[in-house]
């Protein structure tokens, strides 16, 4: 496995495998890597010539309020876990080399953008669309994989590949949950012992809504009224927002009706102490 | 010379040509061409084993008010010019196919559109910057060549190529002129004969400012307001701006004093008519 640590490598690198008619499997990570990046990474593994893992905490997808310095780090230990799953190359940039002076490009995604996330998080999507694309363009993969957690981002990938031409294929690849449910995240870091146990309250919620729709409810604020009282039972959690899609494109349901046949996206996100989680499922009726 | 139609054939036949180690001159036009186009067809001749002219006008760049549908359109000519100057290939998708159904992806360069034609056409340069991404995503150029009459949107797309980290050189090609000086644009053809004799005010206005300068004048508000008087006495042109800015990247020089040793550009734009006009020069003293 070799670390790379500019672009200039990097491009010439995967040049020189592209011209050899290598596939190239890509997964973009903020690093701190957990049992949720390594199923991507596994996944990469099976399907291509080469893997490249890159490890970037992208600054561009930070607001100034938000977690930017204290985002967990740990280089050493995400360099031995992408040894053990057999990645060929880390690109490991620093933010000089991907925001030099004057850098002022940006990609957005105007409709996907405007939902979930994007309301209490406007500068997250945007950085993600356009450091995805940079990345893109860098290492030139024929698949990249993210990871369903971060839906909305998912969808917002798959729109700008789409949209700009772009030669790649996008997969999207389940949420790895711990054994209680909670979806695994970096930031899970950050919760206390007693946040850590309330955590779980954003699976247990979506999954009383898909079980509300399955059992045949249809009536989308009701479905939500009953999430959110759930969710209140908890001490900590405070809701961002729980939202039922079309998982196509985050469209609404006509007349907030949940209609038979097509997918369905159950979202939430919740500040549990200080700490923001997301979760979400996706599933058709 | 082939005439491509789907974003499809076209990417699978510079595929080819790329992994054959061809070089790709590419010329993006809106058609209508004129001699500053086959300018920049004749430079992609020269330096490149395959040339691709794009004819596309692209609606992402016109709002709602502006000349899309009455913009000039003659494909049949510009077809027989491109072939006459050596094209290979002519790349002419439809809207459809450019911009399908729920297309929702943009690109900002958002230091240098706050400037010049992006005041007064905030719509335009972000749909150039769009539409060139796009393109040279689909045509895969090594070089791409672009005129200085359009000085703005050349800095908005050398920025984007270095931001995203394109694989592209961006060469920007001479102003060509009619005789009297007038800068050659498609948009010409709109011109009344009495417009058509007073649309060379442009010309002969950054004409004066650059012999102030030339001539020792530093002091850029008494070299505008020169500018501005001299333009006022033709009839017709109804100013949008004139403005003398740092040629790199659009800044204002420091206490609005030209510095010598640096590039100038003088740049202006006016309505003559119903016709909007630009012009500039870009020098060094």
């Amino acid at each position: 496995m070799k670390i790379v640590k500019t672009i200039k490598v990097m491009k010439e690198t995967v040049d020189e495998l592209r011209a050899q008619g290598k596939s190239i499997g890509f997964v973009p990570t903020m690093g701190y890597l957990h049992e949720g990046h390594l199923s991507l990474v596994r996944e990469a593994r099976k399907n291509n010539d080469i893997v490249v893992v890159s490890i970037y905490v992208n600054p561009a997808q930070f607001a100034p309020h938000e977690d930017l310095e204290t985002y967990p780090r740990n280089f050493e230990r995400d360099e031995n876990l992408c040894a053990r799953e057999g990645t060929d190359y880390i690109f490991y940039p620093d933010d000089q080399k991907m925001y030099p002076e004057r850098y002022q490009t940006y990609i957005r995604v105007t409709e996907i953008e405007k939902k979930l996330c994007g309301i209490s998080r406007p500068i997250f999507l945007k950085g993600v669309a356009t450091v995805c694309t940079k990345l893109f363009n860098i290492v030139k993969p024929t698949h990249a994989y993210f990871g369903q957690k971060d839906y909305q981002q998912s969808l917002i990938i798959k729109q700008l590949v789409k949209d700009l031409n772009l030669d790649l294929n996008i997969v999207v690849c389940p949420i790895v949950r711990e054994k209680d449910g909670l979806a695994m995240s970096s930031r899970n870091e950050y919760l206390s012992e007693n946040e850590r146990k309330e955590a779980v309250c954003l699976y247990k919620t979506w999954n009383l809504g898909k079980k509300m729709i399955e059992e045949g409810e249809r009536n989308i604020e009701k479905i939500k009224k009953k999430m959110k009282e759930h969710i209140e039972n908890y001490a900590f959690p405070k809701i961002d927002y729980i939202e039922i899609y079309n998982a196509e494109d985050l469209s609404e349901f006509e007349n907030n009706a949940i209609k038979e046949g097509r997918e369905i996206a159950i979202a939430l996100a919740a500040m549990v102490g200080k700490t923001r989680l997301i979760d979400n499922v996706v599933f058709k009726i």
